[in-house]
Parts: structure tokens; sequence; C-alpha cells
């Protein structure tokens, strides 16, 4: 359990059983706790449209270059890389989720669904993870990795890229956020 | 070792030993990877300026809000998050860097310094560091954690933003990067 002067978070362990580090501890329930701050910064953008009497699908189609995705595609790949990732490390093939949202009540409801998705899976499937042959596959080839690797250079930095960029734009949008909503009870240095 | 097509890359393995999960291998080996990929990130972002003729100074101070950081303090930031992070898992006090940089090359040259701080504290004094006692100075009040809580909630969330946020800077400046610059050798799926 962690505390915050006299704030108590209620810990991921208390889901998730011990403390104890494991390929389970360093994916389903980091990708937890970073979708559920997900919802909760879209929640800040959408108050944000709405008290601003705009239009909230402005956001969720704003980008920060022009061929980079947009809000509502970042939100979608965050979720996908993250149940992805933990079905793949389980040696499940994932679940597919269309992408079909058009709101933010839409992206909410895909991030509770992931998160779902990613409860469903036991993590004693995920013991001796770290040696599974895992693949991805992409546009043009196949990756290929060892289940620690495939968390460390892929799905980690992948999720955390898709969940960062989504902050970003909001925050580029003039959405009040600071780096506790991103870090859920964390601060910075 | 993971391989894409005909492609090898060199895996962190190599530098840091067996593939086993570990508090070592989800900070140091995690962190380093991410440093590396930042510092040529911010190759291209100066290739960009020489390219384009104009001074590296702006990007280093560009951002993406105007009360978020700058590029400059994200990857000061960045380092100093990941470098801490291995220390005070470690059990030591971590070495303060001065926060002086105000070139390119003088960013690439503090990276190069975490990474090497990084490399010297070895695996074995993070062993067990997942029920270690862990203080953060902030501000208003120390933040307290056990270690996998601060690894997972804390530590991991906080690197991962700030070079996220750095690669976002530039490529909001028009600098030619995509997600293989951030997974380094990954591809989005």
């Amino acid at each position: 359990m962690f505390h915050l002067g006299g704030m108590h978070a209620s810990p991921s362990q208390l889901d998730f059983g011990v403390m104890k580090i494991s390929m389970h501890a360093m994916s389903a329930e980091l990708f937890c706790n970073m979708l559920g701050n997900l919802s909760a910064i879209l929640d800040k953008g959408f108050a944000h449209a709405t008290n601003r009497k705009f239009d909230p699908g402005v956001l969720l189609a704003s980008r920060l270059a022009p061929d980079m995705l947009p809000l509502t595609r970042q939100v979608q790949i965050a979720c996908d890389v993250a149940k992805n990732a933990v079905a793949r490390l389980a040696g499940q093939e994932p679940r597919r989720f269309e992408d079909n949202e058009t709101s933010f009540e839409q992206l909410r409801a895909r991030i509770a669904s992931a998160i779902d998705y990613i409860k469903s899976i036991p993590a004693s499937a995920l013991e001796g993870a770290e040696t599974r042959d895992i693949k991805v596959p992409a546009r043009e080839r196949t990756l290929e990795f060892k289940g620690l690797e495939f968390l460390q250079r892929f799905a980690i930095p992948n999720v955390l890229f898709h969940v960062t960029t989504a902050y970003d734009i909001l925050r580029h949008n003039g959405v009040e956020l600071g780096k506790n909503d991103f870090i859920a009870g964390g601060r910075a240095p």
C-alpha cells in the first residue's frame, strides 16, 4: 500500500494478489492501472468540451501532427496493445475488438471492456511467460520475441506511448490535466 | 533474442544477464533501452533542424502547451526519474545531476551519463527490491511506496511519460519520427 500524506490509494495488490514481481504484475496490473488513468483523463477532456460548449468530437479528432493518429485511435490502440499483450503472454489468441467508437462514452466503454478482458485472464496463466515464444502479426512481417523481451521492449513502451500521447493531445488542446492524472496518485519528482 | 524478419537486434539480455523476470529487468534494463531510444530520437531532431537550417535550440525550447515543460526539461526529467528509481530500488541515495544542458549534444551526454550510472548499479542490489520501502521526496510531501508498487505506478509511467512527450514535441514540430524510433525495432500492431 502506498500513501500520500493523509490520502490512501487503493493498491493494485488488493485486486490482484500478493506483492511479488511477476510477468502478471508487470503486464496485467500495470496496464489496468494505466487504462484506468486513461479513462479518468478522457473524463476531464469530455468535461472540458462540455464546459466550454464545444463539440467533444473535436477533441476525439485532434492530433499532434497531420500524420499522427487522432485521440480516438490512440485510445483504441492503447486498449488493444494492452489486452493483446496479456493474452499473448498467457498463450492465448487475443479477442478482437471492433474499432467503431465515435464518442467519449464509447471509448470509456472500450477501456472498461479491455480491463475486464485483462482481468479475466488468471495470473497463473502468465507463470513462466518470460520465456514463452511470442509472435505479433504486423503489417509486413511477424515479430518474434521471448516473453520478457516482448514485455520490456514492445508491450510496455507501446501501451505507455499511446496513453501518454492521448494525454498530450488533450493537454495540447487546453484540457487541465497534470502529472497526477497520469501517474494516479504519484507526483513528479 | 528477438528478430524482425532478417534483422537481428542486440538483446538487452546480453548486456544484463539471463532472461528472467526481475526488478532489475523491469527497471534498469527497460529504462536503459528507453533512454537509448530517446538519444536516437534527439539525434533525428538535431538533424532535422540542421537540414532545415534553423536553430536546434528552437526545438529544445518547444512545448505542447504553454504550461507544459519544454523538450530540454522532458529529457532531463526522463534521465532523473530513471536513474533515481533504480538507485532507490537498490537502497541507494541517487546521485544528483545538474540541470545545465543547453544543446542537443549536452542532452545526449546527460542520457549517456544516466545510462552509465544505471549500469553501475549491480543487478544483485535490486534483489528483493519489490518489498523494499521506497521514499520519494516531492515538493510538498514525501511519497512512500513498496518497491513493486513504486515501479508499477510511479517509475515506469513517469519515465515513459517523459520519453513519449519528448517524442511528441519533436513530432509536433515536423521531425520525421515513427513508432519504430520509440519502440526500437518493434512495430505498431
